[in-house]
C-alpha cells in the first residue's frame, strides 16, 4: 500500500540545510546523465562522472542535468557547489516526501513535484522529482528511479531544435510529470468502476478492502496534487519574469490540467463514499431479507412443533373423557393434520400479504 | 451510465499542442456547416467542403462555423491553419473530457463548455462543446453529435437581422449550451421525487441501485458544471474588452443561470443524502419489526412447547406418587392446556403493553 | 411537499427576454393596485386597470404599483413599456422559480426575492417578490397570490408622510419580505422540538418521514434564503448611490436580519442531523434489547426443551440397566424437575450478572 | 435544554425602530444603575431612579448606566432620548435573541454580545449583553438578570482610578463577557470527557440522551460564539478611532480569546461526532455477540432436540427390524447419548476455533 | 489520554494582565538557564539566579534566556521588569493551554507555540513554548518541563559562532519547536497502520477503543497546529522588519513545514474516518453471516424436529385405519429417516445455490 508518512526528517533542531545520508545502505548508487545543446541542436542524454559537472557560470549553452536515485550527501554538495543550489533546497531533495512546492533564491528557480506512478504491482507510488532552473542550465533529481521523461529525450533526439530555453525545458519537464497523473486516474476510474459493479453485485470483506484501499490512495493522491495547483499558480503570479511571454501560455495549460486532475480526484471521493453508502445499504438489505426467512421459518415451524408436542404428551387417564380424547378419534390424526396444514396455510398467506416472499 | 474519467491524453511528455487522432476508427466522419451574413441578413446554415474554408483575414461579414463531430487531425489543421487558431485549443478539441474553461490567445477567445443532455436511453451526457471567437467568424465544434443549436438556428431564418456581432452570437451560442442542463435538471428533480416516494414506502435494493446513479450523475454534473460560473465570470472580469456594453448584461444572465443551476446541483446532492437516510433508517425501522416478530413468536411458542414437553417425558414408576401424577388426573390434560393458555395469555398482554404489535 | 425544481425555462437557444405566456390557463388573472403620494400624504391603496398606468417620465410624485398574480405577456409588455422596464427582468417575473438577485440597468434597480410563508396546510412555499425602483416609482410583482405587505398598507394608511422617497418604500418592502422567514423559522424550530421530543420517546416511520420533510424544507430554505444575504450586501456595496444616508442604516439592518436567518437555517441543519443520529441510536439500541430478550428466551428454554426430549425418548429394553433407568426411580421426576429449575435458575444468574434485564 | 429559537419579532413589515413591550407580564420591572467617576474616583455601583438619567451632552465626567431585566419601551424611549440612542439598537435591546454583532451611528458605538452561562439546573443560557458607547458614557443593558460584572465593580471599587476612559471600560466589560465562556467551556469538556467515559463502557440511552443534549448546546453555542470574532475584529478594523492606542492591544487580546473559545467549540464538536460513531460502533459489537451466543445456543440445542426428537417416535411394528431397533440395544441409550455428547463437543470445538467465545 | 481542555482562566472580569499563580503547589520550582555570546562566541548555556537577569537596555551581546517549567508570578515579574515584557504575554505564560500565535509590542516579538511530544507512556503532550525577542536577547520559556533544545545547546557548543543575531536564534527555536511534530506524525502514522491492520483482521472493541484515541488526538493536534501556519504567516508578512534578509528564508522553510504538518493531519483524520468506516462495514458483514448460519441451523433442524414431534403424537386409535398408520408400517423408519434426509438435503442445497456458505 501506499505509505502515509514518507518523509525522512534530522532530530528537531538540526540546522536546516544540513545534508544527511538517507540513502539506505543497500540501495544503488544515483546516476547522472548529462544533454545539452551544441550549435543550436540537442546532443543526446548521457551518463557523466559526478567531478565532471561544470561550474554554473562557465556554461554558455542551456544544459540538462539529470539525476536518477538518491545522491550521496557528497555528490549533492558537489552538484551544490558547482551549480549554486541553496542548501535548504539539497535538504529537501535527501528528505524526500516533500510537498509540491516553489522556491526561489535570487535567480534559482526550485520546483519540487511529486510523480505518481504504478509500480509493478499496481501499487501507487508517488516519486518525488525536484527541478532546478538556473540562468544556463536545468536540473532535474527524481529520487525513486522511475524513467519518468522517455518521451522527452525522444523530442531531443528527433527535434533537436526543440526546447531552446531553460524555461522551455522546465515547462516540458513539469508538463511530463503533471501528466504522469492521467494514466494513473485513469486506472483509478476503472478500479472504482469494477468496485462499483462488484458492490452492486456481490458485496464482500475482498471488496470492501479494495474499496479502502482505493479510499486510502484517493487520500495520498490528494495531498500530493492539491499544492501541485498551488505551485503552478504560484509560478505564473510570482515568477513569471523568468518565463518568456510563449512560455506563460503552456504554462497555463499545465495549470489547466492540474485543476482538472484535482476535479477528478474530488470526484472519485465523492464515489468512493458513494459506493461505502451502497455497500452498507445492500448489506442491510441483505440482513433484513435472511432474518426474514429466519422468521418465516420459525413462524411457521413453532406452532406446528407445538401442536405435535401436544399430542406427544402422555395424559392417559383411563376413564377421564378430558384426557386427550382426540387421540381416540377415528378421525383424530388426519384432523390434526389438517388443522397443521391450515395453520402453516394461513401463516404462509399472511406472508405472503406483507410481500415477504 | 455516465463515465467517470472521459479525457484522451497522449503520453506524458509529449509536446503541448501534438495534434493526434482521437476518433474512433468506426465513428461518422465530422462535418462542418457555415451560415454567414451577406447584406446585413443572415443565410442559412449549410455544409460546406472542409477546404472550402476561408482565411480568416479575408472575412468581411460574420461567420458562423459549426462542426459536429470529432474532426481527423488533418481536418483540424486545415481549419487551424486558416482560422489561425492556437495549437493548444486544437488540442483540447481532440482530447476531450475538458474541464470547462476560457483561454484567450491576442485577439481569439476560445470558449469550452460542457453540453448535458440526455440520450434516448434517458442516460446522462456531457457533449464537449468548443467555441472559437476571432475577429469576424465564430467557430462552434461538438464533438459527440448533438444537435444543440436548433432554436438558434431557426431564429437566424426568421429574424435575419438578429445577432449581428461575434460576441452577440458567441453568447445566444454561450446561452443555449447552458441553458441545456435546465431539462436535464428538471428531469433529476423528477427523479429524486421519484425515488423520495419509493423510498418512503417500499425501499428495496432496486430503490437503492436507482439512487446510486442518480448521485454519480449528481458527482458528474457537478464537476462539469461548477466551473461553468468561473466561466462567466472570467469572461466578465477579464474578457469584457471583446464584449459590447450592451452583450455584458446578457453575459450576466448566464452568469445568473449558471449559479442557479450550481444551486440546484447542491440542492439535490443534499436530497439524494436524505435519501440515503431516509433508506438506511427504514431499513432499520424493519429490521426492528421483524426481529421483534420473532421474538415474539419464540417468547409464546418456546415455554408452550416446553409444557408439553415435559409432559411427553416416559416417567412411568408404577407406585411413586412422585412419577408425574399430573398424567394421571380426571382433569390433567384440560388443567394443562389452561396453563398453556395463562402462559401465552400472559406473554400477548406483555407484548401487548410495550406496543410491540 | 416543497418543490424541488421550480423555475419555467424556455427551449435553450430561446433569444433571453422573450416573453412566454406561464400563467396556467386555470389560474385567475394578475391585479395592479395603485398608491401614491399626493400633497405629501399617501392616497389608500387602489386597483386600477392596466391600460391607466401612466408614463414612467410624467411622474411627479411617488407612485407604488403593487401586481398580484402572474402577468399576462400583454399586461407585462404593457407595464414595461410606459415604466421602461428590461426585457431581462420582466422575464425573470414571467418564469419564476428565480435565486435572489438584484440587477440594475441604468436607472432602474431591480430586486428578486423570495418570501417564504406556510399555507393553510402547513406547507411551505417560497413565493417569487420582484421590485423594481426607478425615479419616481417603485413596483412590486408578487406572482403566487399572497397578501404580503398588510402591514405596510396600514403603515400608509395611519402615517400617510411616512416613507416619503423610492428607496424609503423600496427599503419598507424588502424589509417586510425578509422578515417573513422569522415567523417561518419559528414554526420550524418548534417542529423540529416537536420531532426531537417523539425521537427520543417514540422513534418510528412517521417520525421519521417528518424529519424528512423538514430537511427537504430546509434545503430548499437554504437555497432560497443564502442568496439574500448576497443581494443586501451588493445594494449596500454597488448600489448605495441610488440610496440616501438614511436609508442605508436600515438596509444594513435587513441585512443583519439575513445574516441572523442564515444562522438559524444552518443550525437548524444540524439539529436535524443530530436528530437523525439520534434515530438511528435510538433504533440500534431497541434492535440490541429486543434479540437480547430473545437470546434469554432462547437460552433458557432451549436446554430445558432438549432435557424433556431426552426423557421423551422409548428406550426400553426391559433388561438394560442402561435404558433409562431414571424413568423408574421414585424420585426420578421430581429430580428432573429440580435440574431443570437449577439449569433456568443459572441462565437467569448469569444473563443478570450481565446487566441483560 | 437551550431554545432553538429565540428571538422577538415584530409582524413582518412594521417599521424598523419601534418600540413594541416584550417583557412577559409576570416578569419583575428592570432596574437601573449608575456609576460614575468623579475627581478621578470610581463612586461605587448605586440603583437609581429611570427618570434621574442625565441628558449625554450635559455629562463631564465618565458615567455607566448599567440596566438589569428587560426595560418597558416607556423607560427605554426616555433612556433614547436622554442618551440619544439610535431607535434600531434600542428595538434589538427589546427584541433579544440576537446575532452579536456592532453597529456605529456616528459617535455612538453599540456592541451586542451573548454572555454564555449555566443556570442552576446546570442547563445553559445564553444572555443578551447590548454595550452602548458615546462621548462620556457606557451604557450597558443584561436582559436576562444574569449578574455579569461582579468583578468589574470590586475593581472599581478597590482601584478607584482604573478604567478612566469609556474605552477602557466598553473594553472591561466585553472582556468580562466574552470570558463568561471559558468557565461554561471548561465545564463541556468535563461532561465530554464523562460522556465518553459512559460511551465506551456502559453505552446507553440515558448516554445517548446526554450527547444529544451536548450537541445541542455546542449547536447553540457555536451560532453564538462564531460571531463574535467577528464583532472583534470589526470594532479593530473599522472603528479603531474610537479607541486610544493602548486599548486596541487589549481589544487584540479580547479577540485571541473569541478565536481560542471557537478553537474549543468546534474542537468539541468534533469530539462530539466522534463519540456518537463510538456509540454506534459499541452497539454493533454487543449486537454481534448477542446474535452469536444466540446462534451458539441454537447451533447446539437443536440437533440434540432432534435427536431426543428422533427416538420419541412411536414407530413400534413389532416385528420389523427397521422400527428403531436402537430402542432395544441394550446400550442404546448411553450410546445416543454419547452421540449427543459428541455432537455438541464438536460444536463447541468449532465455534472456538472460530474464536466465538 | 490528552485533555481537552487546558487553559488557566482566572474569573471574568479579572483585569487582563494580571498575574495569578498557576503553578500547582507540589509541582517543582522553575528554573532559568543563561548562554551568551562572549567575543563573538557562545558560552554553554548555565543555570542562573532569577536576581542575577540583567536589565535588557544594558545588554550588549546576544543573550539566551531559557525557562523550564512555571514560574511564580514574583519571578515572572521580576522577568518582566528587567527585560521589558508586556503584562498580556506574562499572563498567557502562565495561563498555560494557549493557542499559537505571535504578538507584537514595539520591539518585542512574543511567538507562542505548542510542542507536540510523547512522554513516556505513548500518552500525546502538548507543551506550551513562549518566545520573546527583544532588542538583544531572546526569551523562552517552556511551562511543561521538556527537554526541547538539546540539539541547539550542542549546536551552539559545537559551532560557537553559530546563530548571531536574535532573529536567527529565534528561527532556530521555532524550527526546533515546529519540528518536533515530526516524530510524533510519524509515529500516529504507524499507529494508523497498526489499527488499520487490526480492524481489517481482527475488528474488536479494543481496536475501537485505539481508534478512538487516536481521532481525539487528532482533534488536539489539528487544534495545536492549524495556527502554527498562521504565526509563520504573520511573522513573514507583518513582522518581517524585525528579520535578516537571510532569515526570511529559513522562516518560509519553518512555513513550509508547518504547512506539510498540517496537510498530514488532515490525511491522518481522513484515513482515522475510512477506519471506523471499515470497522463498521466489516462489523456489518460479520453480522450478516453470523445470522446467516443461524438461519441455516434453524432451517434445517425445525422442519426435521417437526417431523420427528408427528411420530412422537400418541394417536393410537386401534381401529382406525387414519391413526397414524405409518407407525406400523414395515419399512416406516427408515423411510421417515429417508425423508428426513431429503428434507435436510434440499434446504442445503439450496443454501449452497444461495452462496450461503
Amino acid at each position: 500500500m501506499v505509505e502515509l508518512f514518507r518523509k525522512h526528517y534530522p532530530p528537531p533542531g538540526t540546522a536546516p540545510g544540513t545534508l544527511r545520508e538517507t540513502r539506505p545502505t543497500q540501495a544503488p548508487g544515483a546516476r547522472i546523465n548529462l544533454a545539452f545543446r551544441d550549435q543550436g541542436l540537442w546532443t543526446p542524454m548521457q551518463p557523466m562522472d559526478w567531478d565532471q559537472v561544470p561550474v554554473a557560470d562557465t556554461l554558455e549553452a542551456l544544459h540538462w542535468f539529470h539525476v536518477e536515485g538518491v545522491p550521496s550527501t557528497g555528490e549533492l554538495a558537489l552538484l551544490g557547489e558547482r551549480l549554486g543550489l541553496h542548501p535548504l533546497a539539497m535538504e529537501d531533495v535527501l528528505n524526500g516526501g516533500q510537498r509540491p512546492k516553489v522556491d526561489r533564491y535570487d535567480e534559482l528557480l526550485v520546483v519540487t513535484l511529486g510523480v505518481t506512478a504504478e509500480n509493478d504491482q499496481g501499487v501507487l507510488r508517488i516519486h518525488q522529482l525536484t527541478l532546478f532552473m538556473g540562468n544556463c542550465f536545468v536540473l532535474s533529481v527524481i529520487t525513486d528511479g522511475l524513467d519518468v521523461f522517455p518521451v522527452i529525450r525522444r523530442r531531443l533526439r528527433d527535434h533537436g531544435r526543440a526546447l531552446a530555453q531553460t524555461d522551455e525545458l522546465l515547462h516540458a519537464l513539469m508538463d511530463a510529470a503533471v501528466d504522469h497523473a492521467f494514466p494513473v486516474l485513469d486506472a483509478v476510474g476503472e478500479r472504482i468502476e469494477q468496485i462499483e459493479e462488484a458492490m452492486l453485485n456481490r458485496p464482500g470483506q475482498e471488496t470492501l478492502e479494495r474499496l479502502h484501499r482505493l479510499r486510502r490512495e484517493l487520500i495520498v493522491l490528494r495531498r500530493q496534487l492539491w499544492p501541485t495547483r498551488d505551485v503552478l499558480n504560484q509560478i505564473l503570479r510570482d515568477h513569471s519574469d523568468l518565463l518568456l511571454p510563449g512560455t506563460r501560455i503552456w504554462m497555463r495549460d499545465i495549470y489547466d490540467h492540474a485543476v482538472q486532475i484535482m476535479d477528478l480526484v474530488e470526484s472519485y471521493r465523492d464515489m468512493a463514499g458513494s459506493l461505502l453508502d451502497i455497500y452498507l445499504s445492500t448489506m442491510s438489505n441483505r440482513l433484513n431479507e435472511t432474518i426474514r426467512q429466519l422468521t418465516v421459518i420459525a413462524t411457521i415451524f413453532m406452532p406446528l412443533t407445538f401442536i405435535a408436542g401436544i399430542y406427544g404428551m402422555n395424559f392417559e387417564h383411563p376413564h377421564s373423557p378430558f384426557s386427550m380424547p382426540e387421540l381416540g378419534w377415528y378421525f383424530g390424526y388426519p384432523l390434526i393434520l389438517l388443522i397443521m396444514l391450515l395453520v402453516a396455510g394461513s401463516m404462509l398467506w399472511w406472508f405472503r400479504r406483507k410481500h415477504w416472499f
